[in-house]
Order: structure tokens, then sequence, then C-alpha cells
């Protein structure tokens, strides 16, 4: 046996029995991420700790070793930033399951394998809510929701994963275990580390323990749907929306992907209309139709040709889980590419003109859906992975989208992360400044270099 | 002249004239901040940039001579994090004060100098609101909001000025200036540093433009005091309170405090009560009499001899001055240590018992204000500044109340900062490792020491 091999073996003895994983066939379950990226390396082993004590072993072996981690919590993620890289260590944190919710101080604290969903079930046996609403929080870990400082639909009006974080338990690069922050809304002893960790993507620690912040129950939803002739219309439409209410929901889909969900639901959408917005309020009663109400007229201003409202919140859903289920819909006319692209919210209007342009002069189909409130679009690139030429044409395009948000003073990423994916780009939206920042800051934390090599940072 | 009056002079050409002083009569504006710590020392010289480019030059100046700077907002800190040191050059942003509001996107852009109370009012000019309101909001600059990462009352409901943050603008140790974050809800591209830098306290950059997010304007509000007979009952109703509702304020005062106020207003407070609660809805209109009668239920059934209730905002807005100016108030009973410490919200009672204990131990009056629906107190420590015994018994309950909070799984700074005044203890709060953590990042961004230098970290 290799001295790697005898050091493994030591850590496979030191964890409960079966936490190390090194047959191929069994680490397939662990190497991809939703990307499913070709370039997906073949790690060393996975290992599946039930404790933060057991992620600490996990790091002191790769410490030892020299070997490469590769934290993963659900494996949903869009950027490449949990898949496999040769030769790594694999820490799922899949078993790490727990949640207990605190009625007494609105918190929750929660291990990262726990799923979004699951948190938000526990908060509500409670009365309570945890906002973050990922598309993919039915199958996404909080893990992996804090490490990429997950967005969603509801950031609109409730913010993003960072603003529910109060605390973390962190493993870092040589293997001792941090606390960070803890159940207390107010702290501001030190410098504010809790933060740094939240969308560090797996760079600068492992995450073992959560504490976040929840608050009441959201009201019943009242949803108003509005189709447009015009993308322009549309567009101006969100602009004027947010400028005038704040709805807890403002999506955004275009005709390839109302097209796409009709394919895939015959639920009866528009197939004619160029986009679609679903709306929601969850004003109180009154003020929830005051809004849907000034809301409608702002759409039909801006030429909606048909509105749609309902205050019954199963009927409303069905159109939420319409966008929801976008991606898969949109999957089914090709392989994607899922760009993740943001602007300010005035200038969304020339990119959504400037995606249309790029999709027309490489000749791919680009599908777009966003969460137009917060001027955080999803244009899919769809491509025949059979046909290398199309697929060389797409991967244009995608560089051509990002050029484009940064150039429109945009984020190449709203919420999906950087992952191994657009580590290449990091740097033409940062800025060589900003960017050696950023290295300054890993190097400090992983001077070895052994947390998530190449997601990120290069 | 020696090497460095020279490159002084030369600082002094670079910039618009009248943006150094050195004689020692006009530095005495810019020594101290409202802890008047005896500890404050003799600056070589203040400058007062009035923008970005002036306050690179300065840093420049500092690191080509060793010039430790201390960055300075309004000076209304109550830590020491803003006080001179000796032979430093004081950084005062007093003459950067631009706010510019987007109507468009929510959000303003704002110079660090500018007063919290005046981006409130450019906001509420576009029906907006910036919620984060530190009881010092009309004299305290936002510059100095991010860099403690300042609290308030309304954090309750709405949470801290780190919340509100979107994008920075920084100069950086060594002069140069990058922009983090920017006018986007969501954006995940690179490691999280605008946070980092938000209750950084000038230890790591200086502050020189601000992306702040506004939310609609607040409605107006409906307040409940309530008078209890004893701080335990009034306590329990606290925990009781933030189970059941979400108020937008949730204060506390207790006797000594309440009679402090009353002799400085004479506006017919119960001088006899234990303590006294003022509560604020901000929910509309029937939500909020519900919301109020609620609390006011619990207030009842927790031992409140008064409750009175009213929805005219003038009128309860002299409850909330009432409580805003019980600092000054308390401060006529002699000098100040001003506490700031925070506790997980079920350990409030413990915290409050152990406060009149540690009083009576160092026979000292400590009176107590608290942003009680946080968890976060003020025990305001009273001495006579001539009476050394007394002075040295101040500063061993001082510390005493410190180690309690800790005790409870809190905090020794909820939202004043760490500044000077309690650097010594922030080891004893977050432990070896993450203190540890705090020195490498430090030492990552300013490795020669010259940002604050002895504020936060020794």
């Amino acid at each position: 046996m290799t001295t790697l091999q005898i050091a493994l073996a030591r850590l496979a003895e030191e964890l409960p029995a079966g936490s190390v994983i090194t047959d191929a066939a069994s680490m397939d379950a662990y190497r991809w991420d939703r990307t499913n990226s070709p370039a997906t390396g073949m790690p060393l082993a996975v290992v599946r700790p039930a404790s933060t004590a057991d992620v600490q072993a996990a790091v002191r072996f790769a410490a030892a070793t020299g070997t490469p981690i590769v934290p993963r919590g659900a494996g949903s993620g869009l950027s490449g930033g949990a898949a496999a890289i040769d030769g790594c260590l694999i820490v799922s944190l899949d078993r790490m399951r727990g949640v207990e919710v605190d009625p007494a101080t609105h918190m929750a604290t929660v291990q990262p394998g726990a799923l979004n969903a699951e948190v938000k079930a526990a908060a509500a046996t409670h009365g309570l809510w945890y906002p973050p609403d990922p598309s993919s929080f039915e199958i996404s870990s909080i893990g992996g929701n804090v490490a990429t400082n997950a967005g969603g639909l509801c950031c609109v009006k409730y913010g993003v994963t960072s603003d529910y974080v109060l605390g973390l338990t962190v493993v870092l690069a040589d293997g001792r275990a941090v606390h960070l922050g803890g159940p207390r809304l107010k702290d501001v002893a030190g410098l504010p580390l809790t933060k740094l960790f939240v969308g560090s993507e797996g760079t600068l620690g492992i995450i073992t323990e959560v504490v976040l912040r929840l608050i009441p129950a959201q009201p019943p939803r009242t949803t108003l749907v509005a189709t447009f002739p015009s993308l322009s219309g549309a567009v101006d439409a969100v602009i004027a929306i947010t400028r005038a209410a704040r709805p807890s929901m403002l999506e955004f889909m275009d005709r390839t992907t109302i097209n796409a969900v009709e394919d895939a639901t015959r639920m009866g959408l528009d197939r004619d209309a160029a986009a679609m917005l679903v709306i929601q309020s969850d004003e109180r009663a009154d003020a929830a139709s005051e809004e849907i109400s000034l809301i409608e007229a702002i759409c039909l201003s801006h030429g909606a040709d048909e509105c749609f409202a309902t205050s019954d919140p199963d009927e409303g859903e069905a159109f939420v889980a319409a966008r929801r289920m976008a991606v898969p819909a949109v999957e089914r006319l090709g392989t994607l590419l899922l760009e993740d692209v943001g602007v300010p919210i005035p200038r969304l209007g020339e990119l959504v003109t400037g995606i249309e342009e790029i999709a027309a002069e490489h000749d791919v189909t680009i599908a777009l859906i966003a969460h137009a409130g917060d001027g955080n679009t999803h244009p899919l690139i769809v491509f025949d992975r059979q046909d290398p030429a199309q697929r060389e044409r797409a991967d244009r395009a995608y560089a051509a989208v990002m050029a484009l948000a940064i150039a429109l003073g945009g984020t190449i990423t709203g919420e999906h992360g950087v992952g191994r994916l657009k580590q290449p780009w990091l740097g033409d939206y940062l800025g060589t400044d900003v960017l050696e920042l950023n290295h300054r800051i890993k190097k400090a934390l992983d001077p070895q270099n052994l947390l998530n090599p190449g997601a990120m940072l290069a």
C-alpha cells in the first residue's frame, strides 16, 4: 500500500463503519453536480461524515496527505462547484441532516445536508418560515445554499440566504472547528466572519452547522399572471412594478419557455405570448388585493393582453410550479448551458434585447427565464450535444452573455455561484484588484489550497 | 523639516487647500469619540478628504511613512474605535456627505460622512425608508454605521446595517480603491467581500461610498407603553412577545432610567414602575391593532399594571424619544461606562438578574436600557469620575457584565463595536481560534497594520 492508501485506511478506521467509499461504482453517485460536466474528475475517495468531528478527521487526513477536498451537499449545484476533481476527497454532507427549530427565538439550528424544503417544513410546524427559496428547494441542501448564498423567487422582497444566516460551525483547512456568530440577532464582536463564509463555495472551510433566522409564516399569497405580446412591454412592466410596489415574487418567462412548459404540462398557457409574468403579493387581505390591482393596472398600461388574478393559493401555486419546472421543461429541447447573469433593474431591457441578439448571432436557441424583480436572469442556452459546431457556438454565446452583463453593470452570477464553470470569467467581472483581494483571503485561510481548489478561484 | 514633515507637506499640496490640519487646537475637534477616553492620543495630522482620490492620497502617505490611520465618521462612536492614537493620521470623512436616491431601484448611493438621518430624509422624499436606526441616528454617519454594523431600535423586525449594504467603495491599506458589490440585489461572484467590510471598524480599509438597499416607507406606527411592578414580569413579557408577535420596536427601561428620563422631561412617567416597555407595530391598520392588542394581553398576563396604546404617531414618538434620550438623561447622574452586551432572548432574565447582582456586589449604580426584542442590552454603569475607588469598582463591574454575557452564550457587543474599549475582552469572547482567524484576515489585507491599529484587534 502507498502512504496515501495507508492514511486513507486509517481514516476509515477512525470513522464509523461505511463512512469511506472507494469503489468507483459507489463513488459515481457523489462525483457529479447538475452541470454534468465532462471535465468532472475521479475522486480518490468519498467520505460521508456524521458529525463535525468526522469532518475534522477527513480534513486532517487531507491536510496531512495534501489531498484536495471537494465538499458537497445534495449535488444540485449548477456551476460545477461540487463536481469532483481527479484524486480529490469528496466530503459529502448528505448524512448530516438534523433540523432543530426553536420557536422561542425564531431560529433553526440545521446540519448542512438537510434539504431547504426540510427546513421550511420544520419551521412551518411552528408557524414560522425560512424564506430563501431557490427553485431547487426540494432537492438542494442548506449547506449548498449557504455555500453559494443561494437566491430564489422571494428574494425580491425577502433577500437572499446570507440575510438569514446568524451563525456557522466551520471546519477550517487545518482541521480545527470554529463557531462563528450564533443565535443572536446582533453581534458585532470581531470581524464579520460568519458572512464571509456565506457564498464562499467551500473554498474557505466546510460548514457543518448553520443557525438560521426564521420569520412568521408568510400570509396566503395572491397571484397575478400577465401575458404580453411583446418582450419590451413585459420588461418595461417589470421595471414599473418594482418602482411602485413590493411583490413577494416577480417572475418572467419568454415564449420559448412558455411553450416548453406547455408541452410538459398542457395547463393551457398562451403559446403565442412573447412573455409571461407570474407575480405574487403576500400582503394581508385588503392590502394584497390593492397591491395586485395596482400591478395589474401597470401590466395593462404596458400592453399586457391578458391578466388573471387569483387569491386561491393552490391555483396560484400551479403557475409558480410551472415557472419552477421551466429548466427541466426546456431541457427536453436539448442540452442546456444554464446562465445566471444579473443587472441593475433599469438595464433589464438592454440585457433581454442583447440576449436575443446573441442568440441570433450565434444561431442557438436561448430560452429566457428570470427572477425579473431583482434583475437576475437565467438564459438557457440550448444545444445538441452530438453537434460539436453547435456546442462551440453555445459556448461562445455563454461567454457573450456574461460579457454583456458586465458591460451593463451586472454580475456574471446572481445566485448559482462561480464554481468551476465560471471561474475563467471571474477576473473579467471583478477586475484585477478585487480578484487579488479574493486570493489574499483564500491564501490566509487555506494556504495549502486544499479546499475546493479550482472552484471560484483558479 | 523631518522626512515625515516633508511628506505631510507634500500631501497638503496634493489635496485641495485646507484639507490637512496640523495645529493642535483645530485637531481637537477630531481627536475624540463619545467615549471621551483619557487614553485618546494626539494625532500627527487630520485630513479631511473630499473624494475617494483624496482618501487614496492620504493612505499612500500613511503607507509610505508608516503612519497609523484612524478613520472617522461623525465621532459618535461608543467604543473608542475612532479615538485618536498618538502620531496617527486622522482621516475624517465629514466632508464627504453626498446622498443620491434612485427611486427606480430603491437604492441610495451615499458618501460615508452623510448622517444616517440625512439618508432617511432623502429616502423619505421618494416614499422610501432606510430602516437601520441607531439611537444616535441624528448625529452618526453612515460610514460609521457601516464600519460598526450599527443596530438600533427597529432591528428586532428589520435587521441590522449589514442587511442593507449592497455595495462599497473601499480604499485599501496600499492606497488602491476597489468597488465591491453594487446596485444588485443578488450577486455571488467571488468571495462576499462587501459583507466582510461591514463591521470591520476601519481595520481593513476606508469606506468612501456605500450602496444601500431601501424599502417602501414604513406605515404609521401604533405604540404601546406598558409598566411593570417587577423586573422579571417585564422580562418574561418580552420573551413571550417575541415568541408570539413581530413588533417593529420592543424597548426596555428600568426604574433608574425611567426616573432619570422623568427628571429630564417631566412627561409623567411612572417613577415607581420597576420597568417600562415601549413597543410598536407597523403592520397596516387592522393588523396593527390586532398585534398591539395581542401584545397588550401578554403584558397584562405578565403583571403589567398599566398599558397605554395609541395609534397617534406623534404621541407614540414622544415615548420613543424618551427612550432615545435615556443615555443623556442617565449621564446627568454621573460619568457612564456604556455597555452593549447581548444574549439569546431566552437568557434575557438571567442577564438582567445578573446585572442587578453585579451592581450590588460592586456597589455601583447600573441603569438598564435594552433593545429587549433582540436581546441587546445597554447597562449604563454610573460612577463619579472624581472618586478613584468608585471608578475602579465601575471598571470591574464593566468586565463582570461582559463575563456574564459570555457565560450566558451572549456577545460582548451587539451593535457598538469592539473599538479600543473592548479590545482586551475580544479574545475571551471569540476564543483563541476565532481570534486567530481575525488576525489572519487583518494581516492579509493590512500587513503593515496601518489601518486603525489597536481598534478591535491588538
